[in-house]
């Protein structure tokens, strides 16, 4: 790819500098002037564009023009007019690897830093490479997170955060970060040796900009320079905040540590690690305890070391904390490149801009990531093997093909965010079960009731856009019911594609179940109070763990009422049925799918009996965790979890009915989906194929067994 | 604001000018080998960066290197690796004012121009002027969103494309745009004579990037200059696409006009108006029509006159029809500027990479409109008047106050965009009626079968979110009963706020219609089929138009069951009535709402009888079509409608209950808002409030006519 014309651009590179050097020296370093600040204590404008050229901090440690950080925080460091200073920076080349490095840890920091991502994905031109310093929680949910995502040209490698805290605990630290704040001082020596430089990120900051254009800064550090920062733009080391306020040393404000630039080879070299323990021993001497954590021992050693910092311009973290000073900086500036919502507050925060600057935020919250598997045009190889092959396979489709929907939304890898919400897994008990369901934003009202119908743990898919999974998280929040129970699992699955895809939702939520047994409920059905106790006794009594291969049968019912009394007991629930205000589920119009179940029966049993599968059963059961996957194959509505009873059913699960088990089913009006496609012959024709197929394989799988599910379906039927 | 530095500033940017001008030297005009092609066709990369610093057009009008438009159609004019050229231009200042052109037509254009909008807005940061050529359609509904939009640092000017359409109606055209296509060439007639310079688009853009950029590039035109373009990424103006195929005109692949730089008033001395119409008159002798509208004449103008035209980089108008040829430049450049979807196909075009393409605009055609009210910090006045009055009546609010979230509510103003989809308005009728109501996403399968029961006009508001919005028009392009209703106009009002604006809604709904009468239902009714007629011939033989201002009521009724046959008559109705399958709407929570309509004496009735208003009330009406608006400080849910009957009573309007009309309510969920607030006391409590204070407005405009409703109130009650 290299051009033969290379030499003589290097010689034609080689002049403009030097004419850029005698340009930053007419500008700047002739000008004494230019250093001076204007009455109103901003910098001059168009007449001192106080471009990057050199260093400003002299190796004095006191920045030239000491008024700098007594007047304006911004000005004295860099000139933020673009039509002076923004054309020289040299972008790094259009297919070069950025490196960019972000701490993390937990369930509400993970979805911070997705948001972070999205906009950094969103500007960015060049391939990415993410390093990830996360615990057990934030790993588990960004690996499954990235893997589903499938960005091209974005690469991800995690550490683990957990082993780094010996290097670390011993520092005394009052910032809401805690530990994790402070792994930014070890990132030298945790990211490979290979690594020159790295942009390291703060999870509250959201990009405006290309991130290409803050690696370019990195051409600006001087030899000894090896750390890129953004001045503080509070006063908080200046120490006058309040009375005794006693911060940890800084240059002036100090700079501010969201968005940092290390040059890691030369940090090696320079021996960082002992440099900044040596500081920060010799300051917990005197202070009790880090107040904002690495940034207090970062902003010791430069206090100390001056010579190692490059400041960079205000524009790339623009701070947004209650009393900032940021003002200064965006008022002069065309172009806001970073903001950093550095208040503990977040985007919650109060000033006069803030509602300007969390459109900016909230662009990126709701935006669409599955926009951004955008290919960077004419870089090599830049995606991922599984992105590839299905790229292959969606390409073999035949759209011709009347079920083309169907089979592209089969092959629809959805991005996955597993305990979207924080959560508290199960402690580990022997015989305890997990309510396993999905659900789209029309069924959320539903939540609430179901948590007060089953106590247990439940492990919810919930299919939503990257806007509504915001809706959502509110609608928690706002709910005391919801807020209250840590034991509730939300994995969102976010949309694309025409259809639902009813099954691949529910393996999500079946695959992130914690306990030994699951109850495979939807969403609109509401469980006798008593069921969860009930089903953990049946488990024990029945000796399933150990003797028996079985599903329990939790016989459902319907009511077509909304205002309704929920029957309190087994006894209650008949007295209901023969008054018709409960029916056995879909009675009217599907009677074969619960048949089975025999109802007569379950009337006057006491014990738990034995049915046999027939065509079209679909009860809900209580099974192992370990069960049979649901057949990702179907999609939209019908026959999705028939299929799944016919696995259990040819891999001899006995199907045992629970004598006090139910669950009633509450009416809804019918979904979009559904009303889009009930009266399509289409829809109906693709169904009929899909269960041939699944057939044939079933064939394929378990030979002369698989028979009788075929001769089943040859039966005349109408679908569901 | 002019800092005292400037002299030393221009002094320096001379000198900086000098020696650009000596490594432009260097780097261009200095090697010939630069002109040449690489072996592949493409123009060499780093070796030979091809900066605008002279026009590429000579004044023969042949591009140098020749083998540029018949090997990569890019190639010879600019190149687009930034690393070399695209630090160079000079942004305009960070408050210059930028004017943009755009013609548009009808309801498709009118939501095309939006996205357009969206994406200029989001990389914005200069101030804008659009000044936009309408036809009465795109006209209404432009002028309501950008008044409704409240976009700061945005003005917006109109023009009569129906006035221009003489200068342009005598050209034969054959392009799918039709004579509005054509409309581009006049520009410079038309605008204002103080407007120099102006960027014109087509509706089918997308901006990737800050149009400053590219209105940066006016910069390089030489004194002769008056046209910036790109060139075309298609083989059409080569004329060997197929046998007979015969283009207009044009220098080599010729220029497509999606993008134009405008020089105006260069335009106007050059006489402009007189060259462009001798060229086309003489062309159309030979020539049949214009194919491709306004760009077959833009091209054999520069055929003709090629000192005219600055070639611009490609990226600055990227063409995405069926067979482009526009990868030779995206696979280059690392920085897409502008998107076109210049096939008739638009976003369904088919082509190599059409699918991240896609990405970019769907990423504005979802996007959020209301973030994009965001400040331009730094820069003069930039906010409108009534933004300005509705931010201090914001910064009043006190926001401990309890009801602040319905004082928020009350004051925001909503986007607006009437007329969403394609609409006829219905032919002026002395008696016809519109119903009116509005909904949000939950409620769209009722239109299908609103429409089956009411044959007649509708006006509808939509809450909608802008991704929202986009799934609408897919279910209406889905639904053949939909599509093929052109006298439903639906209504996109812009979801913000937590609280549902039902008033502001059904005021948008009813400003709308069109008609004489309108019937002021909710989404949930479904109107006997035979309502539309009877209300007809009802206001004709009540003569309401002329001798009576009454309030014609239809009663309301429900049913609790998903499975419902829908009554063909009244006698029908009444036994469903008799046997339990329907009640009177809301009998069992909230009798007193309809209770005035005296069903007994309407089971009997065989005429029209009068009734008393009495509290609570709320009927669904039949009135002229300028009644009284709903009052808007009725936001969420309850006494939303009560209070609208209390103004048509206090108006005295007489309340007539037509003895044939009735309509059903079927049953739905709780909608999340009712179910977020139903159990908050204080939401009852600003309720309240706001009752209060309506009945305080009503006394101030009625004086003692009020009293009687405040005597109403003061009686114990619960609210809706």
């Amino acid at each position: 790819m290299l051009p033969r014309g290379r030499p003589r651009a290097l010689g034609a590179a080689a002049l403009l500098l030097l004419l850029l050097l005698l340009i930053g020296f007419l500008l700047l370093g002739g000008d004494p002037e230019c250093e001076r600040l204007e009455p109103d204590g901003r910098a001059g404008d168009l007449g001192c564009p106080r471009c990057p050229l050199t260093p400003r901090v002299p190796s004095d440690g006191r920045l030239r023009g000491a008024s700098a950080l007594d007047g304006d925080p911004m000005a004295g460091l860099w000139d933020h007019n673009r039509s002076a200073c923004d054309p020289w920076p040299q972008l790094p080349p259009k297919c070069e690897l950025l490196h960019v490095a972000i701490v993390c840890a937990g369930h509400n920091s993970s979805r911070d830093v997705i948001t972070l991502v999205k906009s950094l994905l969103f500007y960015r031109k060049n391939p990415l490479h993410l390093h990830l310093v996360t615990d057990a929680v934030a790993r588990n949910i960004l690996e499954t997170l990235f893997r589903t995502w499938m960005v091209p040209a974005l690469g991800v490698s995690f550490y683990h955060a957990d082993q780094l805290k010996p290097q670390i605990s011993w520092i005394p630290n009052k910032h809401y970060s805690g530990l994790y704040g402070l792994m930014k001082l070890v990132l030298p020596g945790i990211l490979p040796p290979g690594l020159a430089r790295v942009i390291v990120l703060d999870t509250d900051v959201t990009f405006a900009s290309d991130i290409a254009e803050l690696w370019a800064l990195f051409a600006y550090f001087s030899d000894k320079q090896v750390i890129g920062l953004v001045e503080n733009q509070s006063d908080w080391y200046l120490g006058n905040l309040w009375k005794n306020h006693r911060p940890w040393p800084a240059l002036g404000r100090g700079f501010n540590t969201g968005v940092i630039l290390l040059w890691l080879d030369r940090l090696r070299q320079v021996g960082w690690e002992q440099m900044w323990t040596l500081t920060a021993q010799r300051e917990l001497l005197t202070l009790a305890a880090t107040s904002l954590a690495d940034q207090d021992i970062f902003n010791a050693v430069i206090k100390e070391h001056p010579e190692l910092v490059q400041p960079l311009p205000c524009v790339w973290n623009v701070q947004l904390s209650d009393h900032t000073r940021a003002e200064h900086c965006y008022s002069e500036a065309a172009d806001l490149k970073v903001i950093h919502w550095n208040s503990p507050k977040k985007v919650r925060v109060k000033n006069k801009h803030a509602g300007s600057f969390r459109n900016f935020y909230l662009t990126f919250l709701g935006y669409d990531g599955n926009l951004l598997r955008r290919e960077l045009f004419g870089c090599p190889s830049q995606t991922l093997p599984e992105a590839e092959q299905l790229q292959r396979a969606l390409a073999q489709l035949d759209e011709e093909d009347a079920c083309f929907e169907f089979r592209q939304q089969q092959l629809t890898v959805h991005r996955v965010h597993i305990t979207f919400l924080p959560h508290k897994p199960p402690p580990p008990r022997p015989h305890d079960i997990t309510l396993v369901a999905q659900l789209s934003m029309d069924r959320l009202q539903m939540l609430e009731v179901l948590c007060r119908h089953w106590p247990g743990p439940m492990s919810l898919a919930l299919y939503l856009t990257d806007a509504e999974a915001q809706q959502f998280l509110h609608f928690v929040e706002a709910s005391p019911v919801l807020s209250a129970r840590q034991d509730v699992a939300y994995h969102v699955v976010y949309r694309e594609g025409p259809l639902y895809p009813v099954n691949q939702l529910r393996n999500v939520a079946l695959a992130q179940a914690l306990t030994p047994y699951v109850f495979l409920s939807d969403i609109d059905f509401l469980p006798a109070y008593s069921l969860y106790d009930y089903l953990r006794a049946s488990i024990e009594q029945l000796e399933l763990g150990s003797r028996r291969k079985a599903a329990l049968v939790v016989p459902a019912f319907e009511t077509l009422r909304y205002r309704f009394t929920f029957p309190s007991s087994k006894a209650e629930l008949l007295a209901l049925l023969d008054s018709g205000l409960l029916y056995t589920f879909r009675y009217h119009e599907w009677p074969q799918g619960h048949a089975p179940t025999d109802y007569a029966r379950w009337r006057e049993a006491q014990a738990p009996y034995r049915v046999q599968w027939a065509a079209d059963y679909e009860p809900y059961v209580v099974v192992p965790r370990d069960c049979p996957r649901y057949d990702p194959r179907f999609v939209g509505f019908g026959w999705n979890k028939v299929a799944h009873i016919v696995e259990l059913d040819v891999q001899e699960f006995e199907l045992l009915v629970l004598p006090e088990a139910f669950t009633i089913h509450l009416p809804h009006a019918p979904s979009l989906d559904i009303s889009r496609f009930r009266s399509s012959s289409t829809y109906r024709d693709c169904l009929q194929a899909l269960k041939e197929e699944f057939h044939q394989d079933l064939s394929r799988r378990y030979g002369a067994a698989a028979l009788k599910y075929l001769t089943a379906l040859q039966q005349p039927r109408s679908p569901a």
